[in-house]
């Protein structure tokens, strides 16, 4: 297969692990014999620096030409101490999903058996989790209007949802939970909020179309909880921008490191693969990041192009550096392997 | 002391956990020598089929005639799974919180070291947690205008914050802080959502006026993160509205146990307290509710009166009858105490 990639490695440690994905996409070029070309991007605070704006014309126009998207990681201390700034490195990332219309974010929660142990939670607790959170990414709080008073001292957000933007994800997800554990959870707060109403109320009726899918519904908070008490109930999450970000962000600390879960954005017609965690600034350049998330996320695009023996080479490399404890030392302090030794190590056994 | 304490029992358990704080207070009255007058109102689900409204004007009265509220809680099966209800018992409560001008949600998350197993997370990370969730309670996307389009396929929730606000209830945990370990944890969106921003810049300048107390920020998504890797470096958390009730359950749910802790809803004229937990439907007249979580926040409701003795007498009372393993089955599967026995017990050890 031919694949056109566009490489958007971004602030902090973003480029470094991304350049390890790439190193393990390049073997599975040359193991399954494809083709794939990787042309570079820059977005974020580095795009700010050069060209005065977080998402350079140029940026778009190649992610718009390219098969899809390897991001990395967006902010700097910089900007993260200073968000009243009106131009931050996240706004890139943001008008990238709205831009590229990526209106679907889905999220794995699942724990390594073999590092059961880095987990917050004990064991009996954490044992068997394995869900999916399906997070709406263009939409809501997020892009509705915002506004400041002009003496500066009322400021609102408003959140929105169309019937179109809900039901397009809401089908997704139940696919998804068709081919899984068979059921969706609804995480809305619709005993508050109208846009919760109008979820409950699309999702509810597309769940006539998935009678093999079972759909329940869970207050946001109750939610929360529940990720804490009983994480290993959740099969399929489906949820709107801002709870998705807050839930997932809980789901990624249940497993013990931010540095192992990928994710995928996923459009109509484009598509973005990116870890999960943040930018981490302080270890930018140390040769220190865990490399797993963004190669994981490689794993993910390959299966969204139907390349599933490459994606599962992917995964069983990732699975073998932890067993054989080839790993960062944020999974093993005493470890000797460095960003670079690890991704080499995936690469070489794909 | 001569307090008018308003009863309002409110929906599931609620009713038979308060009766449990009434037990409570009689023993302060009687050893401390104070007189507390108690009188019943109605709200929730209850209201609304005797009155065919959740907040009845005779409630409102009796409130804001009382010096303290004690609330049970709110919300039962019939309405959670009908959340498009256009009149659901939480209203009552949204109502009464706004109409009372209860603006500072006080949520303590503390871990009692008999209960320290009870915890979903290691003995490590849970060890020492002890913070407190100040909760915006009267603003935000709670309250803003809710809108549904006239076709029904267009929802929208404003969410909005003005800095008299944001101010009122920053200065109050300041002050707790102040009196705590000195660290103040400012949870927002700052990086997406404007009215994060706004919090940001007039929090920034109140704290100038407590330099005692050290100021950090975290975005929302980090905080849940945060919650579940590192709990016992929080001190004072304080957030706007929708972001506190996922937290602060979040922060119950640490706690092992729903039943535990108390919370108290203050403002310039009214004090409410109740009970951090949801109503239970399920469990309501079996008396095996835990009454603990309604008997702490009249703990809660002693000191906001500054009596101080009298709310460390319950506590101890409640320590008391957690060593001597009388709790209900929540806590310990083979117990054989009821909610009305362990009220008894805490009662008669003050
Ligand atoms: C960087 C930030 C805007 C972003 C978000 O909140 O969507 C991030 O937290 C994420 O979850 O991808
Ligand atoms: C019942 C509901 C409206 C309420 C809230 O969300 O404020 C509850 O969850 C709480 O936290 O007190």
């Amino acid at each position: 297969m031919d694949l056109k990639i566009a490489l958007l490695g971004g602030d902090g440690i973003g480029p470094e692990v991304l350049a390890q994905s790439v190193k393990c996409l390049q073997a599975v070029e040359e193991t399954f014999n494809h083709h794939f070309t990787y042309t570079e991007g820059l977005i974020g605070a580095v795009a700010m620096d050069k060209y005065g704006s977080p998402l350079p014309k140029q940026t778009i126009d190649l992610c718009k030409a390219s098969d899809a998207i390897l991001f990395g990681t967006i902010g700097t201390l910089k900007y993260d101490d200073n968000p009243s700034a009106r131009v931050r490195p996240e706004q890139g990332l943001l008008q990238l999903r709205r831009e590229l219309q990526l209106f679907t974010n889905i999220r794995p929660v699942k724990i390594f058996p073999t590092l059961i142990n880095k987990s917050p939670l004990k064991k009996h607790v954490i044992f068997g989790t394995d869900f999916v959170i399906y997070r709406e990414l263009t939409g809501g709080i997020y892009f509705g209007e915002k506004k400041l008073s002009e003496d500066g001292t009322r400021a609102s957000d408003l959140c929105e949802y169309s019937e179109k933007e809900i039901s397009r994800i809401t089908h997704l997800a139940f696919k998804a939970a068709k081919n899984r554990r068979k059921k969706l959870t609804l995480v809305d707060k619709a005993n508050v909020l109208e846009t919760s109403r109008l979820w409950r109320k699309v999702v509810t009726r597309i769940s006539e179309s998935y009678p093999e899918v079972q759909l329940d519904f869970l207050f946001v908070d109750n939610a929360a909880m529940k990720m804490m008490l009983d994480p290993n109930d959740f099969d399929v999450i489906l949820t709107d921008n801002m709870f998705g970000d807050i839930l997932s962000d809980q789901g990624s600390a249940i497993c013990g490191s931010k540095g192992l879960l990928p994710s995928a954005s996923i459009g109509n017609e484009h598509a973005m693969f990116e870890p999960f965690h943040g930018s981490y600034p302080q270890a930018a350049g140390k040769n220190i990041a865990n490399p797993v998330a963004s190669i994981l996320s490689t794993a993910m695009m390959l299966s969204h192009f139907g390349l599933h023996e490459e994606s599962l080479a992917v995964v069983i490399a990732v699975d073998k550096s932890m067993k054989k404890h080839v790993v960062t030392k944020d999974l093993n302090a005493s470890s000797k392997y460095g960003t670079t030794q690890v991704g080499d190590f995936i690469a070489g056994n794909i």
